[in-house]
């Protein structure tokens, strides 16, 4: 379990259970890369994490609960789903994107899916957290036929990487 | 200067400037308690921040360009100074807060604040910027007859302060 908060200030208490670099990125992976496995996210990671960092990560982000561990049945690997406050970290995460964006230079293969999200307003960030509860927790979307936000994600990220190319 | 970034996301440039909690919480009390000082910041720390976590905090926040250090004259403290891309760390924190005030506990005394600024949506979070602007670099705002976003704050504060009492 978490330890007994600094204080009961709204800022502070988010701070203490996300306000580290690497839970930030962990959870980031998560969503735009819809990683699940341990293996995943550690071969993945852009930035390079460590694997005993992001094991800490991890057990830190269940105690916390924005992860659920699902134990590893014989011959499966054990997998991590956000849960709904989880979920909800996403307005912090474009918070951060779009103070990237605004003052730090950076990738443009890296940006592009930022800069969509930024561009969408809460609307897209609304639409994303309901795919999020869809492919997470098993909640059905609002508007079934609407394109998921993923998708647009997808296609932006792959025509910055074709015209990088 | 920082260090090279780990990757050009700009959530990991967000995060590698800001992603530290107590970088945060001396954002929060410059932002919303004024404070300017080194002493102030040490003294009226909610959270009961070290003075040398305080001390490297400010340097780091000075090197990544989110304040500037005012020198002493004879006879001052020296003076910090949000910039430009430090007023711009406000939506991360107002979306921090809207977290923290959905899924923790809080203080009462400690919340009220954060409600208003969830409840006033991005254009309460505008106004305030333009504040910070006027108050820290000068910029007059563009409405100079409307209420000040820390008068509403005061209020709302003294309020809850006075309903606990």
């Amino acid at each position: 379990m978490e330890r007994q908060p600094r204080s009961g200030c709204a800022i502070n208490r988010a701070v203490e259970a996300l306000g580290d670099p690497w839970s930030m990125l962990v959870l980031r992976d998560m969503m735009f890369g819809d990683r699940r496995h341990f293996r995943e996210l550690l071969a993945g990671s852009e930035e390079g994490i460590a694997s005993n960092i992001l094991a800490e990560r991890l057990r830190r982000l269940v105690d916390a609960g924005l992860l659920v561990r699902a134990e590893a049945r014989r011959g499966q690997r054990a997998a991590y789903t956000l849960t709904e406050s989880g979920i909800q970290t996403l307005p912090v995460l474009v918070a951060l994107g779009n103070w990237g964006l605004a003052h730090r230079e950076g990738d443009p293969r890296l940006r592009v899916r930022a800069e969509l999200l930024r561009d969408g307003g809460p609307a897209l960030v609304d639409a994303m957290m309901d795919e999020l509860r869809e492919r997470h927790l098993g909640v059905a979307r609002p508007d079934p036929d609407a394109p998921r936000p993923s998708e647009l994600l997808r296609q932006a990220y792959e025509r910055a990487v074709g015209d990088a190319a």
